[in-house]
């Protein structure tokens, strides 16, 4: 058997998250369907992170296994004709066959985009927040940059309901360091960008909704520290930033 | 009762064109439907024209008659909150009772865009036709040009099912100006712009579908003079383009 490794990019708008469901459309199961069409297989392709309903990637990694010799570079033609136009593969490649694209990851990078215009075009409303409401972007900025370094993220993490005992067990450390936590401005738009060695679940989301309150005034970057050591979803008054604004950019190895 | 005359921007994906259909979702029954929402108002908008279904608009224009004194500007930020994300009033201003969109339009402009790269991402696959075959740009370009002037459009007009015979009775000519017709490359984009006095149903998909038979050497840009001449659509062997690649860009007054 043959392991690929499959690098996406996909609009999330219409599905219901990465993850398979019964009755539901989502990139897993349009993936897998796209691969059994394809290769006759009916493994199902194991994603770098379960992005939530609205999500958007730029560079999700999928992993599957496959016995047919077809080569990579047509792999990428035939899924791309067989996938809906909102999700394409960029590229495949034949990869190791202990290669599992979540337990491989050693970075990965997240982006979100804040719409700060009065009025937002239809044609990019499905692809960031739109908050044409005042915030103190000087604050914001400086309080991204307190996240760099190893901290324990749980107020900052949601309850999972889809996480297993097991992996829960695995994984019960709610530690992750993050490399880089940047905010810039580019045009209209705050523009968020997070590198770190994993993510806890809607801990991007949550990040955006608690720099929104200090942007609002209502916390002050230096209530970040505090919100961290309570390690406490309740300790922390930020909302979860709605799904559309948010893109996994991409997962090194 | 004053007349009010809205600039609006749609993307056109989500819905059945601009006009009414009974248990449709179209464009003109969401705006008549926030019309009657903000003004209590139940008369129906008027549009400048009838964009198809997955046709796009950045300055489509309406009007729509209201007795109650709201200001311009607090309309546009309240029928604003009342309509989908996908459709957004850019302005509204008070004009003249005998002002009608369709009527009282000199000139409007089209644009259609037709993507040349490989891979069609999946955040721009609503708003391009995505064609990454060969093409002979120049023949394309030199083509558009011949359009500029007085025609008879006929053997570029499809069969307006929805057309009344009175509007016929009235329309009856095919006769057209165009007062500018070109293409240009913007990066990955070959770009159509067209501004006319006025355009018959499909014309400008149609004008597309046969520019892109001349860029695959199968007509020449001079067939396109006999094209017209004929005066018969069964006599242009172009196809019509599909509908996500056109955008209503402007209607001036």
């Amino acid at each position: 058997m043959r392991n690929l490794k499959l690098t996406l990019a996909y609009d999330g708008t219409d599905f219901h998250g990465w993850q398979v469901q019964p009755g539901r459309s989502t990139i897993q199961g349009a993936l897998a369907e796209a691969l059994q069409r394809v290769t006759g297989s009916s493994s199902i392709p194991q994603g770098a992170g379960r992005t939530d309903a609205g999500v958007h990637a730029l560079g999700q990694v999928a992993s599957f296994t496959v016995a047919a010799p077809i080569p990579a570079r047509n792999l990428v033609i035939a899924l791309n004709d067989a996938l809906p136009p909102a999700i394409r593969v960029l590229s495949v490649e034949e990869v190791a066959p202990d290669f599992h694209p979540r337990v491989s990851a050693k970075r990965k990078t997240y982006r979100y985009r804040i719409l700060r215009a009065e009025l937002c075009p239809p044609f990019v409303a499905r692809y960031v927040w739109h908050h044409p409401y005042p915030l103190d972007e000087a604050a914001i900025i400086a309080a991204a940059a307190l996240l760099e370094g190893e901290h324990d993220f749980t107020s900052f993490a949601a309850v999972d309901p889809d996480r297993s005992e097991r992996l829960a067990a695995q994984e019960a450390s709610n530690l992750r360091t993050i490399y880089s936590s940047r905010f810039e401005r580019h045009n209209d738009e705050l523009i968020y960008t997070v590198t770190g060695n994993g993510f806890l679940h809607h801990m991007v989301r949550n990040l955006v909704g608690t720099f929104l309150l200090i942007g609002r005034g209502t916390l002050k970057p230096a209530d970040l520290p505090r919100i961290l050591a309570a390690r406490n979803r309740s300790a922390n008054p930020g909302a979860t930033a709605p799904p559309q604004g948010l893109y996994l950019v991409s997962v090194e190895y």
